[in-house]
């Protein structure tokens, strides 16, 4: 049970860091790469840190998480998610702070380039994931550290295409609040990343396998 | 005594540092983050590197120090604090460069906002240093990385509210000697991030525990 | 096998971040910067991670690499590099979105300066690479870290010369998407980042040998 | 003698990087702190990758150093740094980029500010070296990446006092290709940095020795 309330801080403080920020690409990227920094830290000696439905759908197709354990992982990872975006909206209530954070087709980017760049940003991402943690190939400790930079860096390019998911979870909760293009563009934010984990999940086991 | 005066070192740098500096949300953040990244290193081996009364309070209350040796953390980080908001005085007064870095409520941010910015923030910051620095699931060395990192991710959310505290003792300081609104809201510095604490101690006890 | 197509995904992940960011200096040198650190981790555990035919050749004339690996590498190195320009051909023809990230003399920077640059800081970049990754005196897990954010630094500083190169690889596939003055000036990215591999393995020789 | 030639090599990476860099504050101060992460890892194993005089006279007031060297590191460190120069001289000769990166008393500061910020920030740059560099209460490998990433915050908050030296050989150099006021003001960054070395040796033999 800790793990999945693990799974479950974590994702809600990514979205509250994440979705709470509006300096700018490089505050934004850096927001949501860090977050992932510190919770795989923090709590990855829990639940090993995904708060991301994709990185979960990646682990499982690798067989390193049993499917009980993914669709638990993938539940509490959306509820943390709706904590995050709730708290969000405590606090841009009572100020002058608007945003949600919410991802969508961003001006003058078709839904095809969107749907493309959720594909290949989360299998950039998943990648690094599924390379950095792998037990005997993988960066060990310097893992977390490695993941939270590849986050900061598919941010730096993907927003100005979707704002960035690469995680159904981060998409779900804002669009939920934010409602309007937010919800009829949710779709993308979760077929993308879930193609875009099962792209590098066949790449891994292609390059990541034991014979050389 | 030498830990004592570790934390008043580190502390006066983080003030230093973090209040010195005005170019922008960025910059502050990583000031701010990358000063505790450099402490934990260089004085972490002494005392901790709490270098902050919100992190003592947490580290008190999941029993990782005693109550003697953090109330004279505390004391120790309020004159280190001091002496940080000092040095920078001067530098400030034989120069055209202004500047306290007091903490206060932001243009068009409630009481109500600013406290629970506080309150939500500083427990993120306190659960990622308990969850690093726990002895069997923690970090290990990464733990100063992660800590200050997030930190960084903290300020980059919390500046538009508050400015960021997150930490009593570089609150005090310069809004002692910025007068005025910093002063009438320095009680919000005090009472947020203490309330943070017990929040991420809670939180931690719940999901950090040895039992599954 | 397996170790050429690693070099393939990384070096077509580092194209398609890299070249497809458009934020500002800044984001640029941290796209390009971090993309390393990412791949480093993620695949450095199957082929070393060189992702750039320069690196490549600094490896051979240490005689770290065989001369049959050190051209495989340079070849599925400049595959994946095209696999990533096209990926990112087909993201911006079907959006607002422009760019090709080819490198070029930038305004008011002679052939000469360009050329000179692109020496310069490819010794400076590949001294890195062969200081960490040394077996002896290197940095251990550190490397990939330290190697990735030289990248980050030799962009802070090159980009107004000629946007940075020192990867031919890096080079070759935007200027054949690109054309014009990216085709003309190709050479530049070739000789210059090879000449300056040339001399840093020749620094390494001097100061990183076995006598005192 | 490798290890004389690895610290010309680190200052000159060090001074061509930093004062190379134009693109303001926060591009500038990753410029140096990355080349200082960079040159640590790389050239570290050899000379311990001092690559500034302030550096090496808190050493030797430590103890961690001989006479004889410290001379010698301090000789090739002004060499190293006039090579780096040159090189610049040389890149911006060719082309329409201008700047040596001089440090000198920027607009409205006074010559006391100038030197006591050099002075204070020396020190917190230099107590930060023999903190994590302690063989007892050190940082490891981590201290490479602490002490790069506190020169990447002193620059944050010094650079409108004095462009930010903290290190004599970084300014000697630029000064005698700029001349005029970087000339006239080059004293405060010989006797600023050396006086802050010396009160950080101060204050790490009373907060870092074996008694508690």
């Amino acid at each position: 049970m800790k793990k999945y309330l693990a799974e479950m801080v974590g994702t809600m403080v990514l979205v509250l860091i994440g979705c709470g920020d509006a300096a700018g690409v490089m505050a934004t990227s850096f927001a949501f790469g860090l977050s992932v920094v510190a919770m795989a830290y923090a709590i990855g000696g829990i639940s090993g840190c995904h708060i991301n439905p994709a990185i979960t759908l990646g682990c499982l197709l690798t067989k390193r998480i049993s499917a009980k354990d993914a669709g638990m992982y993938m539940l509490f990872q959306v509820v943390g998610a709706f904590i995050g975006s709730a708290i969000l909206w405590v606090l841009t209530s009572n100020s002058a702070v608007e945003g949600t954070g919410a991802n969508m087709c961003q001006e003058g980017i078709t839904v095809t380039s969107a749907l493309i760049a959720e594909i290949v940003f989360t299998a950039v991402f998943v990648l690094v994931v599924l390379g950095t943690t792998d037990e005997k190939k993988g960066a060990g400790n310097f893992a977390g550290l490695a993941i939270g930079l590849s986050l900061v860096l598919v941010h730096l390019v993907c927003i100005r295409y979707t704002g960035t998911s690469v995680n159904p979870a981060r998409s779900i909760a804002p669009a939920v609040f934010e409602g309007g293009q937010a919800l009829s563009d949710l779709w993308i934010f979760i077929v993308g990343p879930f193609l875009g984990a099962a792209v590098s999940a066949m790449v891994w086991r292609c390059i990541g396998s034991e014979e050389k």
